[in-house]
């Protein structure tokens, strides 16, 4: 299978690539970095990207930003960046790509363990930008027409990230980002749709 | 207590006003009626309105747009309805109001049943957008000071919209906006934060 993964020098990104590049031909697309580059909370960007790619049998998001910020203080601008990056990015990427997959193709997503219980602090608008991916994906998936498929992977926090993120997931069980991989591949090689697939 | 409702005027907005008006003072808040005007996307207009209301001990939310649009032909400006209005303007509000809430004080907002098992057709925005609050709600709940309160009351399709939604809703028991609103009750009377209040 032809396979984009967006996002691919990432941590999870990486270990995607590793993973779906042992079966599958993977194009690479990063903001900065990769075969090809867009920003994907830009549609126009996430437009030409396709337009350059063509026809491809799966795509990967492991991309978008989120912002960690006491509710008291945050600011709508700051509330916003994992709204207009996560959210929109990712969902700008589904919208054109249906129109590149081949029949039967898919679409896997990416949210996070913030957004279910136990909550951590600071946490309103990284919980709202991971469940609203979760909605999402089920609205989605009834919707899209030729069989396409559309998955969510939830990871906990991953091994890599605990040095920066620690302090955020005390008591949470970290995850090295190769595991991760294995539920983009459950999806990618798989056959549901509409799903959400926790690795915690 | 002194309760605001906006979206006073609405089919949900006029159950809530009866329902806890039978025990407290209510502010009436409508885009274009009520005692109070405010367009809740724009996070100004909210608040120049609580600068008017001052301090107030409940704040409750029955507003927002959705678009119902099949995922195949949606637009992101169409996606983006819900994100702005039911989403990002609900939230607007949650950030405004706990600087006016008294200690103890509660933010009630609106959810949906689209969302949740089983999926309508042409709801990936209005999914995304109903689970995000699920998520905001849950989020917000660990942050917020004072002893404030945050929950989240989701209805199904009520028996007044039938006329209009019915055909989105087949097999869906309809509910009263009078049974609507004493979920709205248990939240803003009720000792619970965090919580999402199911009427289906």
């Amino acid at each position: 299978m032809k396979v984009v993964v967006i996002g691919a020098a990432g941590t999870i990104g990486k270990a995607v690539v590793e993973q779906l590049g042992q079966r599958h031909d993977i194009i690479t697309v990063g903001s900065s970095s990769g075969q090809h580059q867009a920003d994907i909370a830009d549609i126009a960007q996430v437009r030409r990207l396709f337009e350059q790619v063509g026809k491809v049998d799966a795509v990967v998001v492991a991309a978008g930003a989120l912002r960690l910020v006491p509710f008291a203080d945050i600011t709508p601008e700051e509330f916003r960046v994992g709204v207009d990056s996560k959210l929109m990015g990712q969902v700008n990427v589904a919208m054109v790509a249906q129109h590149y997959l081949n029949d039967g193709g898919s679409i896997t997503l990416t949210s996070g363990i913030i957004g279910e219980r136990p909550l951590i602090r600071h946490a309103s608008s990284a919980a709202a930008v991971n469940c609203a991916l979760g909605g999402f994906v089920r609205g989605a998936a009834v919707d899209l027409q030729r069989g396409l498929r559309i998955n969510l992977v939830s990871p906990t926090v991953l091994e890599e990230s605990m040095p920066a993120y620690g302090p955020f997931f005390v008591g949470f069980e970290p995850v090295k980002a190769s595991r991760v991989a294995l539920a983009y591949a459950r999806s990618v090689d798989g056959a549901e749709t509409g799903q959400e697939y926790r690795v915690w």
